[in-house]
């Protein structure tokens, strides 16, 4: 690992033979007249983060004050404090056209290789994917949009509402985000399930109504099952596995409700082996999710209006120095108690 | 197997210990208003007719001739050609009430241990599940509208349109009739998949723009898609797979574009391996079908109006003798050529 | 106007000459095993029932207690706290067959001439109507579940969720309701507007985020459209008109944001002159509203758990007296500062 | 009126002080890296056009072949033959973003003041509003795609299916596209209602089921629908208004069924006086209709496989002299027997 300092700008890398940390930063960038220049302020590291072992700067989660803006953009102004989207479409695929832009196969995202992500002291972005943040909100918050909106995104897939009672399978970071969400679009009944005691007492003391201990045993699912039902005491509308094993999604798929949903946020396992059919065979439909589009301005709004808090989900903070950024991502990575770990640059 | 003659109706059974065969056809039953008695003159066998070894009557695609009406019954007369939708909900229940009366857990279908099913000289059912055929419709059309139902279902829940390019896996009776149903829901392209040449190119005399022929290994998926996509020589939209095993799923799944359906309506295999998360993350959704809701009235008008043409499907016929019953059974099960076998009573 | 004292039940009707009022309450009825008979306790004042000055039982706003069930009821018990769905839909028509069972032609609904409303003492009805009360539930809460239906399925048809500011033309009992569902709903912003000082702010004090003064002079729609997006600071996404004048309309029409919705609740004026192709050129939908469908069991969650409470909407409480029923006409007939006025039974 | 002849390019212009006629086409806009020049061939003529007395150049309706390419442009090449989608959105608002593109407030549109449009001998085009044709399609079915995504764009947003039986108001281009969509998005039945007894034969002999012969009489409504609905037959589910006056709306709403749609595409009338009320109380929506969106691959996909053929449309045809573009205009503008008014470049 190594921490770079350059042109007034720090970059962290994980491995020091990079040589492409520049391009997203560079002067050279700073002609195009719809882009702004932005002073990262608060970065949250997200388990993707530690997991990308390129030679490249990673983080994606991120909030800051604009420093410059380019000449056609009237919406920013210099100083305004913003939370920044971190996918880049291009703007002429049939996914652009049609709204469903987090589909674009020419995606350049924060930290996704081969584009740089934004740990960084400065970075350049379309002013489009850059929303002000209200002044009651910090940037801290503004940083948490990017999580959040995982959540936002998969309860528009699958269509929560007050009519729909809630099971989340997974209480870290998305898990917990995707139960706030569900809250915020109307569920009446929010149950959380996990293995992890710790996790299960942070979901129930934000917002579960109940919480299920889970197995990892495949073996448990019909009994698990049962207890899902008793503990939701009605049907399970919508399920979402925020985790994406085996037993996981085999208990979702079984404990869902016949016409009801299971939307698969967690990418636990690449094969999965699961009695789809069975679910199939009741009109349990499954959504897949794939980040989000068009999220900011309604976590927002959801953010200042204290529909959602996710200010208990920070549990770590640190700065942005070269002995801060490797606990930082030691924190992470080992997981104890952490939830969210943000850097404060 | 035994085939019972008595009070002028003659019962198909598969088990001789059946007792509760008169159920359904009794006429203790026959005082109930809302009800007609309707004389069976086709009936197909479904492939789950075969796997019933139950000690009762099978068959539920079937039609035939008004005998008699219940006094509040206007809709239907006397002599009129009708086809039979075969599933009663109960009247009461939230799938009922909110439209997906399909799924309603206490559904006496006929066939459906412990629920007789068709194959009998005169059956009872409710007015507002039997359905006047036009003149220019066969009976052994009116039959088909079940098996039909299942396509229709399926395509109206995956949403094909003229906006869809559509892959199916199977050439049996159940991939066939959802071809056809998505050619006339508007699907521009269709290609059809199966490992049987014969089916192959019975698909493509109906209907299919191109087949491809596929293997059961699952080593093949990879280079399978390849050649869907050259084949289909654009994304494909939706796929429909009509067998249900890790092979086809994992075909479509990968096959299928990013923002598509897979929609599952074959039942091969009850655990399934298959690259779900891989699908999810490309917002790849699994839609699940149960028998059919509301299908009636659509099925006669695409086949009175010509826009389908399921006379092709009908490939074997038998009489409703002792003997007849066996060889169509054996006809049926056998496979060979068979696509659908017709009884004429 | 006259109420009637007969076999241990008072009918109230409006016009003495009626001899239908028996129909529904009958002892020769209940002998059907679906039914249960119910004490009615608790009835609020619609509207609609002021307006019939018919000789006939009004009223379909109510709650009570089960003093029978008929033989097949297992999910309900003598004595148990109940609302009741007011409409009795057929069982066997399209509607009914796809879940809009609102919209079935041979609907009978309480106080629906010619059926008979449910102001009287006991009243039968079919068990999958009749809804139970949590214990922490009154039985006015539950009478209210009948005008929180038609807000509920006002905002599920025009899809209100945390994306969409809502803008709401009348405080009156149905405004007010739809405000409450809105808020339910996860609407982010909601402004009522109204002529009504008094009605405004009781909107005001119940949960709506701002409140606009609206006249009745067609002449003020462009400035008042003007004042709307002043108030509302954001697009208006879905507009409820609860009053149904050429005003309302124009103004809903106008202000609604491109791609948005106007739902038309209130049936003011049987004519409209509108600009109705503006608003379609922009693709502001007017999106219709009968009645409601599968709306109790959300309703008692949304009261059992508090997020909407209903209390505050309850102004006025009379007794089932021939005096009090008169009172109770006039108070609600008059208006004033009456929003929802009450019997307890 | 003039037509102008100027470095190698013909603009027409109704009014002779355009100064304006240049911008989208002069060599200095021709740097943009993602942008083609095409040659214009087929230019058809729109009602719009015809009412445009600005000093501009109009067209919209429009296809070419490839002159020269910018440097980013891969998916076409010098020689192609192409239709133009005439919208360009901006790249950033919301209604871009989430796909409803149409409704963007900035865009520039082919003859829609203040930008030109495209009756020129070349324009400058984005290459992804630039749509290849297929060999067997003529440059002329190539600018028919501009008003049959009119008639697409209706269908998709009115939901037409194989369910749904339509009724269109309006034999005129918009009316006949409508026709031409809605039969291949499946409608099983569709009824064409007009005053003028010639475009009923057109309808009739393009592919109505059946016409009805409307009236412009306001008191005609009732028998109207009467007529409509014995001619139909069955339901009217969706209803298709492409005439927009008080008449045509009035009996679109009163003769749609419960719980059907009615798309109001043509622009009559600003002020229109309809039984809104009623309508609403069945739950008649009234859909809005805003050109297209993302129609061009369908459009062209329909024409290529024959699913729909434009060709009859074209009654009159014209070549891009001074004479012939005044021939032109006048036929088109005083209808008579046209239905499209080409011009070949």
């Amino acid at each position: 690992m190594e921490t770079k300092f350059k042109n007034n700008t720090i970059y962290y890398h994980r491995n020091p033979t990079s040589g492409t940390s520049m391009e997203i930063n560079s002067e050279a960038k700073w002609k195009r007249p719809n882009d702004v220049k932005v002073q990262i302020k608060a970065l949250g590291i997200c388990g993707s983060d530690v997991d990308h072992f390129k030679p490249m700067v990673i983080g994606h989660e991120c909030a800051g004050i604009i420093k410059d803006i380019g000449s056609n953009v009237k919406s920013l102004a210099v100083g305004d404090r913003v939370a920044l989207e971190p996918g880049i479409s291009c703007q002429t695929c049939n996914f652009r056209k049609n709204g469903t832009y987090n589909l674009c196969r020419k995606m350049k995202f924060f930290g996704s290789p081969p584009t740089n992500g934004s740990l960084a002291n400065q970075v350049v972005h379309p002013a489009n994917l850059v929303f002000k943040l209200p002044d009651s909100m910090s940037l801290e918050e503004g940083a948490m949009c990017e999580p959040l909106s995982v959540g936002v995104h998969a309860c528009r897939r699958a269509g929560v509402n007050p009519d729909t009672r809630v099971l989340i399978f997974g209480a870290g970071p998305i898990g917990l985000v995707t139960m706030l969400a569900a809250r915020a679009f109307g569920a009446p009944r929010i149950v959380t399930a996990d293995v992890d005691h710790y996790r299960l007492s942070i979901a129930k003391d934000l917002d579960a109504d109940d919480t299920v201990q889970a197995s990892t045993n495949i073996q448990d699912v019909g009994e698990e099952v049962l207890n899902i039902h008793k503990v939701m005491g009605e049907s399970v509308d919508i399920s979402f596995d925020c985790v994406g094993f085996d037993k996981t999604m085999s208990t979702a798929l079984t404990a869902t409700r016949a016409g009801g949903k299971v939307c698969l946020v967690g990418l636990g396992q690449s094969q999965m082996t699961i009695p789809l059919v069975a679910a199939a065979a009741r009109e349990v439909d499954v959504i897949g999710i794939f980040r989000y589009r068009n999220t900011w301005p309604l976590c927002i709004e959801l953010l200042r209006t204290g529909k959602i808090d996710v200010k208990p989900l920070i549990t770590h903070r640190y700065k942005f120095t070269q002995e801060d950024v490797e606990k930082a991502f030691e924190t992470s990575a080992n997981g104890g108690n952490a939830i969210k770990v943000m850097f404060n640059l």
